[in-house]
């Protein structure tokens, strides 16, 4: 178990519908010693990636990108929820459905903080369906920007997104992958990552 | 100047209406080295104040708010905007009206976040009206907890916003202050702050 899976087992709670809450120290409260530690490792799995930006998406991705941003000494850009029509052709957009709030949104980001000469790392906090991290590759193409990686916190690997983006063959480090959990118990069960990949193995 | 009076003059673009962009460096696009800098400024600030907690609200002052935690080694907690009604009981809420957006939203603060326990400091980007503001102070009131300060990036000080926080007696410390600024000419003019207050001056 590295020290998210670690974080997860203590203060996560499972409830019904599949649902995991982490808003103790992930996406509510923030717990910025943490975040610290996964910058590291990101850093670590992308040492060899020429990354020059990363790239998140408001809310709750932008204290995760942000702390870890410092591990790279990159800007970050994050996507903004609108509801507003694009204005003259500034900004790039994508339909984002929302799982949470059921609804769509549409994000965007201003074109002249994203073009054909950036390196990007997208990170976010979660990936379940994969919309909001399809919305973000969408901008990058958008860019003509390359994409280098995608960084997640937290992985709901009975669900379809992270599957589809590795199909996709983008690299794609999820620090923890949820195989499955159980709101009766409350057990978590995590899939079992590369033990290379695993420096803050917590034995 | 200090540093961040600086970097408005440099990257900051005014427009018409009052509007002064900043989204190169500050609520789009972020210049992570210029928010470690807020947070020492803060830190020096507010180095007296036994501060345990930081209250933000979604979406731009979390970035801010997070990497400038690391100076106060205190977690993050950021108020989330929300249209849904408060469920249970287990929120703050507060009402907060949007300059930019023209709306009214709910914005909420778990219970499990912020007692009467905690020592905040209200970090935002900008202060203008004051509405986001009121509603994170109304959020601290409802808690019991201690309100240490507020730290905010950009004032607009031609707006009622930070005179009146003064006023009540809360102690506000903005990093930049706009006295005022002219579309057509591009310039900006910054209140004179407390020598003693400006450990970054440049000369």
């Amino acid at each position: 178990m590295n020290f998210l899976e670690k974080r997860i087992r203590e203060d996560g709670i499972v409830k019904e519908g599949n649902v995991l809450k982490v808003d103790s120290f992930l996406n509510h409260q923030m717990d910025i010693r943490l975040f610290k530690q996964m910058g590291q490792e990101w850093k670590r799995r992308f040492a060899d990636a020429p990354i020059n930006k990363i790239l998140t998406i408001e809310a709750s991705g932008i204290g995760i990108a942000a702390v870890a941003s410092e591990y790279f000494d990159v800007p970050v850009v994050f996507a903004k929820k609108s509801k507003s029509i694009n204005i003259e052709g500034e900004m790039y957009t994508a339909e984002v459905e929302s799982f949470t709030h059921k609804c769509r949104n549409q994000v965007i980001v201003s074109k002249k903080f994203l073009g054909p000469e950036d390196h990007v790392l997208i990170i976010d906090d979660f990936l379940a369906n994969g919309c909001a991290l399809q919305g973000l590759i969408s901008i990058v193409q958008q860019a003509g920007a390359s994409l280098e990686g995608i960084g997640i916190a937290v992985e709901k690997g009975f669900q379809q997104g992270g599957r589809v983006i590795r199909n996709l063959g983008y690299r794609l480090e999820s620090l923890a992958i949820v195989e499955s959990m159980d709101a009766q118990t409350g057990e978590i069960v995590f899939r079992e990552q590369d033990e290379n990949q695993a420096g803050e193995k917590i034995l």
